[in-house]
Parts: C-alpha cells; structure tokens; sequence
C-alpha cells in the first residue's frame, strides 16, 4: 500500500516528517514512481488523466472539501474529500461576516470610505431580517444557528427537505416560497449538474426587490452576467462572492470594480497542510483496517 | 408638565402624533415656549446653555443612549439617556462584524479587490483566536455571547472587575494582564474622565504585537496619532472605526485612506424616531407616577 502525492511541494515538506513517523510510505509526483502497481491511494486536487496506469489503484483523496473538480472515477475507485476540525467553522465565519456586512451595508460605507465622505444611513435591525441558507449541510446548520442567535429570522432549503432544528425547511417544490421570503440569500449548495448555472436572471427575479446574496457555494453556479444585470436593475442591492466563475477572477473582470461586490479569493475555508496529512493518515490506516472511510463521497449523489 | 423639544425638525414630524394621541404636551423649539416656568422635561443631544432659565427643569433626557456629551445638571435636575429596543442588538451586530472582518483580513483583502488581485493567504481558525471586550454593560455582554458561540477565546475588562457567565473578567488592577492577552481588542467604555485618551501609544504597545482593534467607544478614547504610529510600527494590523476624533472626520484627515482602517460614520446604532418618542413618553408617565425614570443615569459615576 503506498500513497502517491500530488500537489504543492512546500505543503510536501511539511507532509513528509508526519508520513515518516507513521510508518506509511508517500511517493511524491508521478516522476518518481517505479512500480505503478504498488499504488493505491492517490491525493491530489486534480487527478492525472490516465488512472489506468495505476492497476490496484483503491481510494482517490480530494486536497480539498471540494470534490466538483474530480472526474468520474474508475470503477472500484473511492473518492474521499478532505476532511479537517475547522473548515466548517471557517466558512461559517465567512458567511456570517458577510452576511452581516450586507446587512449593514458596508459596500455602500466602504464607497463613503474611499470618498473621505461621513454620512450616517438608518441602521436596519437583525430581527426581522429575513435570511435564507440554501444548502442545509453542517456548515449551513452552523450559521443558521448564530444568524438565528442575532436575531434574523432565518430558513433554509435542501433537496431533501429535512427538517432542522428552529428553522423553516424548503424542499425541492418550495424553491421559489424560500426566494421569496430572502432578504438576504446564502448559497452553501455543492455542485452538481442541477446546481450548476442555478443563480441566473430568473432566479434573481424570484427574490425580494433590493435582496442580498452571499455566496460560498462554487463559482459555476452564478451567472455573472445575471447578477450585473439584477444590480443593475436594483434587483440586487449588494453580493458578497467568495467563489466567482471564472475563477481566478482576471484581473480586467469588471466585478473587481463593482461598488456593489465585496469580492475574496475563494478563502472561505482551507486547509492547513498538517491537517490535510492527518485526514489522508487516518484515511490510509481506514483503508487498510477495512473500516469505513473518512470523507467518503457518495458519488452517485456527486457530494 | 410640558416637554420642551430641542431635535430636527423631521423627528419632530414622527413625534407629533404620538404625544398627540397620548395627551402629552410637546413645545418644539426654544422660540415657541412662552411660560420657561411650564417646562418640566428637556429632550435635546445637548442642551441650551443657560437650564437657569427653566425654573421647574425636573429631566433632560438624551436623544441618544450616550450622554458624555452632557454638561453637568443642575442641582435637581435628573439625566435620562434614550433606552430604545434593539440599540444594544445593533451594536452587537456591528461589533461582531467588525471583529470577523478584522479576524478575516479584511483590509487586506479590500485592497487586493482594488488592486483587482486574486491571491489567497491562510485562513485563520476563530479557535484560540483571543479577543478582550472592554466594557461589559449589555452591549458587551451580548457581543462576548456570540462571539464564545463562533469558537473566540474571549474575556473581559470593566472597572468593577463584576465576574460574568463564561468569560474570564479582568478588573481596575488586570488592565496590563488583559491587553497582554487580547489578539482582537474591542473598546465599548462609555468616555468619562478616566477612558478620555485611554488608548495611546503606552497603551498599544501592552497588546500583542500584530492585535487588532475594534472602536466602537467614543472618538475622545483613541489618540488617533498614537494609532497611526501603531500600524505604521506594526504594533497593531488593523482597526475597525466607528467613532473617530474628531467626528465626523475630516475629508482630508489621512484615516480614510489608510488601508489598514475601515471606517463607519458612528453608526453602530441609531434610534427610531418613533422609538426615541415613546421612549420620552415613557419618562414622562414615570415623571408623574413618581416610578424610577427608565434610562436614569447615575451622574456621579458618569453612565
């Protein structure tokens, strides 16, 4: 059983006294294997194109949380994403900060900011503040519960339309109900072929006049056309985008100057390289014990 | 007992029909008081110079929660500050912003958003992250509430040293002990004569090198050159104003365009006319049920 890495080199640095401690070998990029046959874990964010190189191949480990960027595996290949104490907090702070700067119309004062300009705006109230989370994972059951400890009046909407705890669910059928009661819309979906492209100039229409969108989800499920246009009209009042499409964001992108985005560098979450160790470690001793493996992706469901 | 209006003439307009629909009698302008001997309450930001005038002068009651911009009272003369619900849930919001914004780089990634520059740095846990609250009046307490809820170490610093339910409490003696430990430090004092020019650069240099802070004070608190010193040095990495000094600032003050500061125009919270209204009217019926005044302020201590 031997682990085959593939990705940055000084987060290798960091992996390769912790593999050495545990005992288990890591080969460090394709170059450097000898016996393809001996592989059966792979890490990388990206696999290479050819898996069939790799014969007892079992178990691809995803870097990240995400796993949209993987290509179908192989039959009898898992897919694993990374999981890691803390990336579930982060992006909960992330959403919240964002959510709250929205609400408090901080694109609007960071404008007055750059403008050496001092002009006091009426201060909106949390309660009574509507707030939707669409995605209902642990992430958006964790901000739902500080959201709803400051007092907006939150709801959420998942596939399934499980219930939650203290918050209003809408399934499938009750999309558009859920728009419709959305100051402020927090996209936290994974994304699959329905998500993909969802956030278009109809979506937009489905909100409240003047609503809000925080968006963590991916960058391929807003149409950023769309959303120029929804601001444009005040459909839109202000976004918060950690995720764009494309992604980097160009530099020439007109989003960057748009006084109405408050735009980070998909930093909502990552991973600290020990922690990333620690995960791929556990899954290897998992793989071999014959016991479940953490971060299994269902990829049927694609998450 | 008349009230004796002293505020702008478009709160005056919400006012109206609520002291008119309960019987109360509000004289709006100096000009219009015809007998100084019928007035009984003041409600003014600050008051005329000369309360002399006013023989049965019983209250002046602040337009807002704050009253260090108070003269002393006359002998007699009781000072209320304006109790509107949701005041403390807005400065709560906003403090918590502030420090998520600070704690996630902000600055730092506004500036790369106007640099139109995509670069990710390492997303810091808000476990372990130690944040110091100086002021533990509700709006504190409140802010300290969600923010142990997010994961944030914090503890407290009040001039009593009166402990609190889940945070470490640091009294008159601990200030040096309290700086010491405060990575994110947020001011919330009311100004008296002790916290006027509290942060200077002695001050700043007990927090730890790289701190962070969050003013949501008053202006006369921070030595605004001391703090520029402060991050020029690196002493500090960030603040988050929203109180200045001196206020409003100054269009060609260098703070609004220091990359290290955002600023907002004191707008932590803001009063509801029709809420400061009833407020008034509630003073009014203690006043002549001889029950506690709501918002009495103990003038010896100064809030």
């Amino acid at each position: 059983m031997a682990l085959l890495y593939l990705s940055t080199a000084d987060r290798a640095e960091v992996w390769k006294p912790l593999f050495a401690a545990a005992g288990e070998e890591m080969i460090i990029g394709e170059a450097a294997v000898t016996d393809p046959a001996a592989i059966t874990h792979i890490v990388c964010w990206v696999p290479p194109q050819d898996l069939r190189r790799y014969p007892n191949l079992r178990v691809v480990i995803s870097t990240g949380a995400g796993i949209d960027q993987m290509p179908a595996m192989p039959e009898g290949v898992s897919l694993v994403r990374t999981l890691a104490p803390g990336i579930e907090e982060m992006v909960r702070d992330w959403v919240v900060m964002a959510t709250l700067m929205l609400h408090r119309e901080m694109p609007v004062y960071l404008g007055q900011q750059r403008a050496a300009e001092w002009k006091t705006r009426p201060v909106p109230l949390s309660r009574g503040t509507r707030v939707g989370i669409m995605g209902l994972g642990r992430i958006g059951l964790l901000a739902a519960e500080t959201l709803r400890g400051m007092g907006f009046d939150v709801a959420g909407w998942s596939r399934s339309g499980r219930p939650a705890e203290g918050i209003e669910v809408f399934g499938a059928e009750g999309m558009d109900a859920f728009l419709a009661r959305s100051d402020i819309l927090i996209c936290l979906l994974p994304l699959t072929a329905e998500t993909r492209g969802l956030m278009d100039a109809a979506f937009f229409e489905k909100l409240p006049k003047g609503a809000m969108l925080v968006h963590a989800g991916r960058g391929a499920q807003l149409d950023m056309a769309a959303l120029k246009g929804a601001l444009d009209a005040g459909q839109l009042a202000s976004a918060m985008l950690d995720v764009t499409d494309p992604e980097p964001l160009p530099a020439d992108h007109w989003a960057w100057a748009d006084p109405r985005l408050v735009i980070t560098p998909h930093v909502a979450a990552n991973t600290d390289a020990a922690e990333g160790a620690r995960h791929v470690l556990n899954v290897l001793r998992a793989s071999r014990a014959g016991e479940p493996l953490p971060g299994l992706v269902d990829q049927a469901r694609g998450y």
